[in-house]
């Protein structure tokens, strides 16, 4: 994944609107599907791979929490970390377009749709993302969400003082 | 929770709609919540306690993400394992309104809000749960989703028929 150009860590105003960053996620080995089911999701056609033969999706497929997971991850350490990000009001339209088979790699594409700064403090700001995975040009999942990110204006203004979270 | 009085696995008949599915999610230790967040999310008010207070958290808080899954977990081994669940195809409006602080527990309730038989075939329905996790009930993560269900009646017709899943 290409790196932030400005000095870290990164404020609101660093991040340009329409920007699309790309990175892979390798596949799964089975053992990882099934460790994860077994705590998190534990339906058979995540557990048991003669199970998954008899279902739909005809073999062992990655838990659709855990493909969320796996996209998330390189884009939280990647472009997330060393910023003045301070979380995230949820996720919207997260979609399983097709099951996630052990070994495949996930193309992940996350677009900044949007940004704006909170119409009530000037000192945050909502960065909107769109994330699309696929396998093969093939989509597998995709979502949106808002990351709420202090402003460099409004930080130097109330440098001292600490506020509590406001919805987006 | 209180079991399912059909026989099982259970079809999408034998959901009925309306019916609220209430239980309880143990409080998450600091390790848990660490842990966690080193696999998945490495934002520093889920990592490190210390840096955490310097956050407007004020402590430590789970990931959203964590929050979500131990939120389905109980229901999907109470509820969707013995059954004929083929699916889902997403979440909708997943909401974070509260951090989740470690040794709270939380009182999780899921409402089966609609269930429609498919326009396109008749062997699977689709059940549409809204979930709502609330501390000292305080709402801490709501979310909606669709489970894809087949109905005993298609099923009997189509029994030795394998098909592909269809989205909601």
């Amino acid at each position: 994944m290409q790196g932030q150009r400005n000095t870290k860590p990164l404020y609101f105003e660093d991040f340009e609107e329409g920007r699309i960053y790309r990175y892979q996620v390798p596949g799964l080995t089975p053992d990882a599907i099934k460790a994860f089911a077994a705590e998190y999701d534990p339906q058979r056609f995540h557990l048991d791979e003669e199970a998954a033969a008899r279902t739909h999706f005809g073999r062992l497929a990655a838990s659709g929490f855990q493909t969320q997971l796996m996209c998330f991850g390189p884009f939280c350490r990647d472009v997330l970390l060393d910023t003045h990000a301070v979380g995230a009001p949820g996720i919207d339209n997260l979609k399983w377009l097709r099951p996630w088979f052990p070994g495949d790699t996930l193309d992940v594409e996350v677009t900044l749709v949007d940004k704006r700064v909170s119409s009530k403090r000037n000192d945050r700001g909502y960065l909107s993302f769109a994330l699309k995975a696929s396998v093969d040009d093939k989509p597998t999942l995709s979502m949106e969400w808002v990351v709420i990110m202090l402003t460099r204006q409004g930080s130097a203004i109330n440098a001292s003082t600490v506020q509590a979270p406001e919805r987006a």
